[in-house]
């Protein structure tokens, strides 16, 4: 049973819900969307932002350059990245929190029910880009932390905080930051745990704890037939058009069923034991809620739902996003585009190393491209991140698995997920440490997609949840 | 020889360039885009400002309602017709005179060197989305109309004005308003000749007067998924994905040589007789400009010249446009698109009938995606407008082509176009006199394409071409 530290919070947290919600509201206000430059000082006024709230509840705080980004040829600066640090007490362990505070693009025009940068409640959900990814458990710390400070009570860790702003663009500049500049300064020599919370429930009703996400290997795979885009009724007929080639490669990469064709991708898959096969028995999983959810007309490997957490979790899975250059929007186009740019990406596992994946791909790509004789322009191009996986028994994840059901009343789901997180192999490699992920958001918060929320329930008990597991990992013994 | 008047004219077209330009400027400046109802208020505008300078000109002018569109099941109001007429001298001949006053979409994020809607000169081109299709050609109407008034001479002919503004979007509702009310109202009654310029040179120095055009007929191929779009992380290998499915139909379209694929699709394109083949040969038409032009890498049929314009103006073409719903921005967005819509378009030919067409088209998509077996929902619309020939050794081209020499010192080549101008059947049929197409701009004018532009000279020339064409028709006996 926890002393009355923990109830006391818990109540302080119930009474300022309309300030964790207007604090979110100016958060999601900024859209600090990564991958377009030109929202890249939005992105630097967000890391500014917060830096200036965790100043407030006495972090001492740092902005680190880290550097540039080559787009299109040009150099362009990347955002900071925020790191901070909250206590010194020896006798205490010293939590490493890290999360992200930039967003995926988004538009009203994608099919959005009200402004995407303006936080909305709705049916007791918080809808708005980042509202769960990730800027909903970022200040989730934030709210914890002052939650101590509003009843009186001092932190039971030691705290040092990673925020970044480059996470949905593959986190540019970071690892360097961690590998080559903080583990020397000895940023990581204190550190005893690290937590992530960026990442969501199974389902839309029982808490997890994370140990394995899958890496990703995202391509840029272009084909060009002219300078400009053409008119059709001009020029069709008399050029060999570069999306046909395009579309024909990305035919090439998956079948209907989701196997992937790319030639050996399968082979260093980390192959299925028999104790692991168990293990997917006994989660909470409901394929026909989770098509529900997302409406779709059948799932993938008939439902069934041991293939599909495996399908998820342990298996890569290859995408095709869209294509850059082409006609998008509503209506008739005429166009022959004069370069094209085909997006998909495989989320990859263990065993599969990026180096070896990208290298299968690539080399794919160009047999491929040979065996059509095409006479225009083909290059790809890749950026990729490892999977991760860590050990779920581990005292950390029993502090954690305690800390959720003193919140939640029930034992969490041990979990892994499909997403990738690629910083937390650095942050494992860096530190050395146990790194764990504790989710906030629910299953059908939809990151990433139309219409991205935080329940207003996950946001509010998950302010407790992480005062709770500072709690519990206080007594862990140091 | 002709009189003084042209002269005259000439000279006094040559002495208002500034203002010439400056109109121009003012049409560009309003986006009237079509196929994007967001531009339907900009469209609304551009009618009734060619409305208002028409009547500056002495004509009377009506704005004619054409009813409705359907945008995912909303009815939105279509732009008026701009209709006209000058001049009721019953010893005159009287031209009808068709053109259109909507443009394809632009930004300048597309790649343009120069914001679209503002008209800009460089090197001695008046760069801006419409200034060669179709804004300029229609403003040259205008400007010989007022030279010959500028000069203090009546015009030889009477004149009938057609001016829409859905051109881009499939002319909706203007085969109603022709054929339906027009028609039986008696305003082609005294039509004796139909011209449009709405096309383009062959190529950049040479004119020409063009006989016969490409139909099209477009589709929209739509694949549904899911509900929303989906994090490619989170559901990766658990559904079965519109984008593979889709990709897949389109890669069935068209190789990589730019054979059509679909099934009988080439069995009613008229035969090639010798006597047309042999006309191919005399075409001044310079494969390696036209590549050049565009930047190609290789153009197809190995570049020869004969069969390049086999292809651009009696074979069909069937080009990928693009996809709507999926990812189109820079970066690496990691989702995966609920629904997505596959834009692709053939270029139909004599004898092709565009119902005849779509049958072909719909019952090899759903052969297609019967063999896919996915899950999925698929379904394919069409908007088609067919091809059309007209007779090169009619009076009416013949006097265009003195019109032509006289500008130019040298003889048109009788040509077709690759594209599509589906009003021109309609005009033929509703008036059921010989249409010519006299076309202002140059063959790399890149309209529908980034940098559309109208060479000044083609602009100032073309205008005095309008006035001598308009002279000659006048001394056709009537």
């Amino acid at each position: 049973m926890p002393d009355k530290t923990l109830p006391q919070i818990f109540k302080f947290v119930d009474q300022n819900v309309d300030s964790y919600k207007q604090l979110l509201k100016e958060a999601v206000a900024i859209p600090s969307v990564s991958s377009d430059i030109k929202y890249r000082e939005d992105c630097v006024r967000m890391v500014n932002w917060m830096k200036n709230k965790l100043q407030e509840v006495g972090a001492t705080t740092e902005l680190r350059d880290v550097g540039f980004q080559t787009i299109d040829g040009k150099e362009v600066k990347l955002p900071p990245v925020l790191i901070g640090s909250l206590g010194k007490d020896a006798k205490k362990n010293t939590i490493c929190i890290y999360g992200h505070l930039d967003v995926q693009p988004a538009l009203k025009s994608d099919g959005w029910n009200s402004e995407p940068f303006e936080l909305q409640e709705r049916d007791g959900k918080l809808f708005g880009r980042g509202a769960t990814d990730d800027k909903g458990p970022v200040l989730g710390w934030l709210h914890a932390i002052n939650a101590y400070k509003g009843v009186g009570e001092e932190l039971p860790v030691n705290l040092k905080f990673v925020f970044e702003c480059m996470e949905e663009s593959g986190s540019e500049g970071l690892d360097e930051l961690l590998i080559e500049q903080l583990k020397p300064e000895g940023f990581f020599k204190d550190v005893d745990y690290v937590c992530i919370s960026d990442n969501y429930w199974l389902g839309t009703t029982k808490p997890c704890i994370t140990y394995g996400l899958r890496g990703i290997s995202y391509y840029f795979l272009e084909v060009e037939c002219a300078k400009n885009d053409l008119h059709s009724g001009v020029y069709g007929g008399t050029v060999h058009e570069a999306m046909s080639d395009l579309i024909y490669l990305m035919d090439q990469l998956v079948d209907k069923d989701g196997k992937i064709l790319i030639t050996d991708i399968y082979k260093s898959v980390a192959p299925l034991t028999e104790n692991e096969k168990q293990l997917y028995a006994s989660i909470d999983f409901d394929p026909e809620a989770y098509r529900r959810t997302i409406n779709a007309y059948k799932l993938a490997h008939n439902g069934d739902k041991e293939q599909l957490l495996m399908h998820r979790w342990r298996y890569p899975s290859l995408s095709l996003h869209g294509i850059e250059g082409a006609a998008f929007q509503p209506g008739a186009k005429t166009v022959i585009p004069g370069k094209v740019i085909g997006k998909f990406s495989i989320r990859i596992v263990p065993n599969q190393e990026p180096e070896e994946v990208e290298k299968l791909v690539f080399d794919y790509i160009h047999k491929k491209w040979a065996e059509r004789g095409s006479p225009n322009k083909m290059s790809i191009s890749a950026q990729s991140g490892r999977a991760w996986t860590e050990n779920p028994d581990h005292p950390h994840y029993q502090a954690a698995a305690r800390a959720t059901k003193l919140i939640y009343q029930t034992d969490p789901d041990m979990s892994r997920e499909g997403g990738s997180i690629p910083v937390t192999i650095t942050l494992q490699e860096a530190s050395g440490r146990n790194v764990l992920l504790l989710p906030m958001g629910a299953g059908d918060d939809m990151a990433h997609s139309q219409n991205e929320k935080l329940n207003l329930r996950n946001y509010i008990e998950g302010i407790k949840l992480f005062a709770a597991y500072l709690y519990e990992v206080g007594k862990l013994s140091k």
